[in-house]
């Protein structure tokens, strides 16, 4: 699939670019900012809060983190790091500290990648109380002993989780769900891609007429945004989601990756490995047992919605993931543009599902009509073949999707010759 | 599966040679020649008529055309083309035309086949009104310019559409469907050894002592005939055929061809899939995608009929197809006695097949009876290996055909088997 | 998997070594003294008898067969060939002779393997009355012609068919079975690995705690004891039995083999492929179609209980097999052990298998159970990947066997994590 750099694509680079250097985490205002952004772009969009202490299913809501200032000092009052610079500089969740110690007792709170020596790694204490800093390999190797001034002015307190949802009602209660996070710092694809795609998405749907079905889009906090969201929702997405999809890691331009929901048997599934057989060069297919975002609850016992995840890179497939590699230079308008046209005809062909039958008995005369070559010469029986094929397999029993598979075509070949059809009065399609 | 050319082989290719020059069509005079030569074979056979005009599901019942004659003259009054020489040099439903014209504008009434410019194509142009000949590339390209005088002695004129029907009686209402087709001129393959094979088994069938089901045997026009047969027996045929046969092409000695039913899984593609892969050496496997008989009628959504196709070479998958070689030399005896022998196992196959069960517990005492070696050598236990094991799957679930495929063996390899073990009383065989 | 020769094995050889020279057969005192060996070391073991001329099923329990003695001499009176150098010159069932007959004569009543001229075959004539001698192709080669002195005392008469029988009542009803045989002379694989197998098992479950299975063990003359067994236990063995086990050939040190049950889809199919699939290098895999022994009768139509079999080398795949070579040097403490070790684990598995379910919607929050490492890292995630993979198919629908295979882990690997999770009430698992 070619696609020109459209108006879309700069605007999805755009709003990464924007949100790149904002420090979010599971809570704070970090998270209140990106939505408020994303805000102005979907004004459908709500911010919802959840208080500190609330139970959700296994798991209690946070506090929140806020961090006003952090860097390590060396005895010349240099800050050999700074949160300032990057905010991957200082561990997530990390507890407030005002100390001078020695390298020795400093390096027990220093986090590297030793095997990629210029990347800042990611790391977060969410769960238990400590402090840390990331850096480079290379600047650790760096360090003198002696002694140093660590400050961390950040703070945990009460307050509230926050996520952003957008619901587009169509002509029926059965809901398409897309979810994406908004609780990682500084990298780019995972995880500006996915709020960047998912809202591109959300304002074309915005404009789709005729939406046959009613649009659930989420931005969660990851895992206990996820789980917080379903424990207050849970009746309705078990009513009414059909499919779902985890936009996440979406803005390189590497390969494309599959994500399979639980059993990996939903419509999620179908559709997805659908499109992504017939619309790019090839994609790498993985199963639920190498998931790694929000399906982990979504698809989780009891929960059990319909929800896959096309990606390009998957996290943790590539090098730069987790690391301040994931940068503006790894995500580009192109990757970004090519998962969102793949989403866009993922939702095409959900909307224009329908299970066709033929309401005429034996094959209806197509030649009365001009759907067939009048003269029959020796290879005019291929030419109709495909309109003839679908007729055959448009029995009552087959959707769409079904039909597309037998006959080995993309769904999209199949839209207007189900419209012609329809039009003929040789056929009726169902939901 | 080596055949001596026996006296059917040779009945059989007479039928085709005789048949051969008739002009047959989809209504006319050589549609009633070939069905009353049939009824003489065979006088089971009634021919039936529906009128022109008749509506049958989106189809109307056609003109009949016949033509006294048809030529193109040049300005020497020499005929350069002539229907007298070759039925296909004049295009099917031509109408008639009696006028002189340019070089210039016959050729847009001219058909060849620039690949194979030996041929002459088989064209016809059944539901627009048009008129055509048919010729060599070679001659084609040897025409002068100049003036040429058309001249077609056609006539379309309401009438009747004519079809050939035979039923013959079994033990029970079930039905096996045997259709065949008759409204190709001049071709042998596609068409004579569908009649010729069809009528040699008719002959067979009527002969076959204590059929357990009964046979209808049809002769149609392709498509409309198949339409308007269907149209006036849907109750009977939906309620009572369990296997039917598309027999076409099935008179030259290449490789065998197998056209499944829609979906492939009826008792008739099992039998055929069975017996093909026991009695030949092998054959090439085409989708229900590929078909163009009258499968696409018997199958087609809501007529449902069970019924797949055992060819030689395949309709459109052999060059001479639709061609002036597809003649006399293409089709053999030997070609059109091994699809004979083939579909004679398939019949035997479906009369012989019951669900057998085995009436004692554990493994029956088979040496009191006869049937074990009452030595036990190092090797004994293989010799008795096919009986006991279709003992062990005798167990009322599976027919003979299943168990043929679980012992993979031929199920005529387990007709003496079963009427031993009925013998012994050991066993019921169930329908 | 690397077993060190233990105790046990040791015990299993020396079993094998003492039985070995007992010249057993369908019937008779040499199946009762093999019967009160093993009984010593199994006191749960009772032995029953069955009348000769009982009716069971399609056959009648045959009468007994003792020999006192067995030879032929020639004319100088040297025995040339005596059953008390090996039980295997005597065939089976061999009627009492005593007869002068020249060489022409005697040669019909000797059998040898021309292709092994170094092995005694083992020859039976259970149902038809005969005698007859079995010698090396050598020995037989080397005898001159003469006069020869024919000399069997052996006796058929009316007694008993005896089998033996452990019962080991668990905490249902349900029950697992264990079935081998004890009806041929000196051969050590094929047979006495079985008897030595299946006690040494059945030692082993009479100490199991908390058994949740009855264990049903027998011991039967192979064919007709198993159907004399199946005649009187019809209705228990039906109703209760959901795994059973033939076991027999598990002496020598070669591959390992598996004969699945009649349709392969049994609980004791699934148990011993997965069991063999991790805890072995690699096996071979026979279908029901070239099954030999017990599970004849046990899987048979109508009786139809789940009985598979795991062996080493399997009867009539080892060239050994029926003749004077199957002896001790065949079978090897090793390869005994090795098949007990895999027989406990399949019966560990089924002990320990059930539907396990997790208790709380959404992931469970590992970290507060001390179950997740607190900061999270980039590998962090594969850390605990086992944990909540199980988790997410623990949904209730899967039992052990087959989360262990969605995660492709031996179901072992899966015992503690269920523990440790029902420990934190996280989880439930039902029979």
């Amino acid at each position: 699939m070619k696609i020109p750099i459209s108006n879309t694509a700069s605007k999805m680079y755009k709003w990464v670019e924007d949100l790149f250097p904002i420090n979010r985490s599971l809570t704070g205002p970090g998270v209140r900012e990106t939505l408020q952004y994303l805000q102005k772009i979907v004004p459908e969009l709500t911010i919802q809060e959840v208080p500190t202490g609330t139970n959700v299913f296994d798991w209690t809501v946070p506090e929140e983190w806020s961090v006003h200032e952090a860097y390590i000092q060396d005895e010349d009052g240099e800050k050999i790091v700074d949160f300032d610079d990057h905010n991957l500089h200082l561990v997530g969740y990390s507890e407030p500290v005002d100390e001078w110690m020695t390298l020795e007792d400093l390096e027990n709170h220093l986090y590297t990648l030793p095997d990629q020596p210029d990347a800042i790694p990611y790391v977060t204490s969410y769960y238990k109380r400590r402090w840390g800093f990331c850096m480079t390999q290379n600047q650790k190797d760096s360090l003198r002993s002696g002694k140093y001034h660590v400050y961390i002015d950040s703070q945990l307190k009460s307050g509230v989780l926050n996520y952003g949802e957008i619901i587009l009602p169509g002509q029926t209660e059965k809901e398409i769900l897309l979810s994406t996070y908004i609780c990682h710092p500084s990298m780019a694809n995972n995880e500006l891609s996915g709020p960047a795609v998912t809202t591109a998405l959300a304002k074309w749907l915005t404009k789709l007429e005729n939406r046959k079905y009613t649009y659930r889009i989420v931005y969660v906090p990851e895992t206990i945004g996820a789980i917080t969201y379903i424990s207050k929702h849970i009746d309705q997405l078990k009513k009414n989601v059909i499919a779902g999809y985890q936009i996440t890691c979406v803005g390189d331009e590497r390969n494309y990756s599959f994500l399979s929901s639980r059993y990996g048997n939903t419509l999620a599934d179908r559709v997805a490995k659908h499109v992504l057989k017939h619309a790019v060069d090839n994609y790498k297919e993985y199963s639920f047992l190498e998931r790694g975002s929000d399906e982990r609850q979504y698809c989780s016992p009891g929960i059990d919605l319909p929800v896959a995840s096309i990606m390009r890179s998957k996290y943790g497939e590539y090098s730069e993931y987790h690391t301040s590699l994931d940068n503006l230079d790894l995500v580009t308008q192109k990757g970004l543009e090519g998962a969102y046209e793949v989403y866009k005809k993922v939702i095409e062909a959900i909307e224009n599902n329908c299970t066709p039958k033929v309401n005429v008995y034996c094959e209806p005369q197509l030649g009365k009509r001009g759907l067939y070559p009048d003269v029959s010469k020796k290879d005019s029986a291929t030419e109709v073949r495909l309109l003839t094929n679908f007729i055959a397999y448009a029995d009552g029993k087959n959707d769409l999707f079904e039909i597309a598979e037998i006959l080995d075509v993309p769904i999209w070949n199949l839209y207007n010759i189900l419209f012609n059809l329809i039009g003929e009065g040789l056929m009726q399609c169902n939901n």
